[in-house]
């Protein structure tokens, strides 16, 4: 049995064939173009669904149904698309849409649509980091702070659309303002954004720091990576920033621990490139702050990267 | 059909017969004596199952089961009581024990277990403020700050043992000392506790607050409905702990929400019985934080009491 897959993004639409393992067997990919009508973007993806099932000569013994993972707010018990971040799609009814690839194949496919950062959670659960668990919570550490909840290998996003909302939990009462309007949020301290933040302050306070030289004396040149580097130079700044960084980062993944007791909890986006150098001196913090300093949630990297969504989206039909 | 409900506290035990709808029908109390033997403590509850199903004259076509409500981490899969905060329990096979009613009453009664946070939630569920919902998280106000969740008509307390530690979140990091030894959680700001702690300071540094006449001029005699008091008697400095109060239990609410956008969030504990006099400026606060502020979840007062355990108790007999 093979499952279809639709990572639909800001920048490009991957849609690709899955194994029950979780495999890409092949996929295709499309540049977005979010400026397009809502119907052009999807009939995009449903031109590329039907170039799959013809190609491998799917038929309703051999594809399971087609899964997407969207993102944005989704209803997926009414198939709805609330709104989009990226892309400006609103109270969009993608399930009633897709029905025009049944009629061009002939075959009455099965839909399932949940929000992408969902769908990466449940993508490494099923062939990633979280493979053979069954309980997971995931935080992408990119330009914002994302996050996914699996319950007993299924999706957890709230009773109403939308929860799981795990990095706009406050950390810090009446701290650094973050993105959605709130203060202290663990977005503002865990984010790359964050990191980059207080790395071009520090930059700036001190002139011989490496960070400036890695960045080529450009505030603008700082990345997340830059610091990680000069941190790993020694550079007493940088250290200072990886530090404080990974404190607050601890914070939130111990709160997320009290509150699920996960089977495991992955880190993924740009800062869990840096794998051990994160996650040993991260897990040192957190045993010291659970209740009870009590630690049995496995605190590992998720593996699959930018294919998570597309391989959890597929295994949404499971 | 018809349950029974043991709720065991560190002071009482309280075993019920309840009915499909969560009322009690009749209910027998003994003190707990936490000093005795678990067995001693297990036998009387035993003696008191044993009395209502001989008084009901209950057999298995009448009698669901029995549900039991523990002040500890429960292993509900296993049957065993890992350890109890209040009374001298540790690996505790209760499940296997408690076959020693069956053998008396010649039943072989299904037996479940929960803890007793959980119980309450799920009792609030079935008969008290989330009658009707399926999905509600519930904060207990008291001398500490517990938690309860209920997903799908289920509790959730984690995947592994003693999840749902919603007292136990970082609200401020690095902020006052937590009983558990970390640092800014929930319960260092919205237990009852750090209410009085906060009162007490307040007292002392103001002589003419209206704090220190209605505890008559002792700080011993300060309790969170003193400050609650002195507040509705407009005393400036009971005001501003209110404030306070609600700031930090609203961020709380808020991180709560944002991860499980309930369908009802519930207060339960000392402080709860304020009322709409706490709900109310809780709720303008926590839509201002919530992610969007966009707050679909009701925030409501627990009703059942001290009942909600015992009900919750049977219920997981359902």
């Amino acid at each position: 049995m093979k499952y279809i897959g639709v990572d639909l993004g800001g920048t490009n639409i991957v849609v690709g064939l899955i194994d029950m393992e979780g495999n890409i067997i092949k996929s295709y990919t499309r540049p977005t173009i979010p400026t397009r009508k809502t119907e052009e973007i999807f009939d995009d993806i449903i031109d590329m669904c039907q170039i799959l099932i013809e190609e491998f000569n799917l038929n309703l013994s051999s594809l399971k149904g087609i899964g997407m993972g969207i993102p944005g707010e989704v209803d997926s018990k009414k198939g709805i698309i609330n709104y989009s971040n990226n892309i400006p799609i609103k109270d969009f009814n993608v399930s009633s849409y897709m029905k025009n690839l049944c009629k061009k194949v002939n075959m009455d496919i099965p839909f399932f649509f949940a929000n992408d950062a969902d769908c990466a959670a449940l993508g490494e659960l099923v062939a990633g980091a979280g493979k053979g668990c069954s309980d997971l919570v995931i935080l992408t550490l990119g330009t914002g702070v994302g996050g996914g909840i699996i319950i007993d290998n299924k999706i957890y996003s709230g009773f109403f659309a939308g929860g799981a909302e795990l990095g706009h939990q406050t950390i810090v009462h009446n701290g650094e303002l973050c993105t959605c309007g709130n203060k202290g949020c663990l977005e503002a301290y865990a984010s790359a954004s964050a990191l980059i933040r207080d790395a071009k302050k520090s930059a700036k306070e001190n002139p011989n720091s490496l960070l400036n030289t890695l960045a080529d004396n450009n505030l603008e040149n700082i990345t997340a990576k830059v610091v990680f580097d000069a941190k790993d130079q020694n550079d007493s700044v940088a250290i200072t920033l990886v530090e404080n960084y990974i404190e607050y980062l601890a914070v939130g993944v111990a709160n997320l621990i009290n509150i699920f007791k996960p089977e495991v909890l992955l880190l993924s986006g740009g800062i869990s490139k840096q794998g051990e150098k994160l996650t040993t001196p991260l897990k040192e913090k957190v045993v010291t702050k659970v209740f009870g300093n009590d630690l049995k949630t496995k605190i590992d990297i998720a593996t699959l990267g930018n294919d998570a969504g597309l391989i959890g989206a597929a295994m949404l039909a499971r």
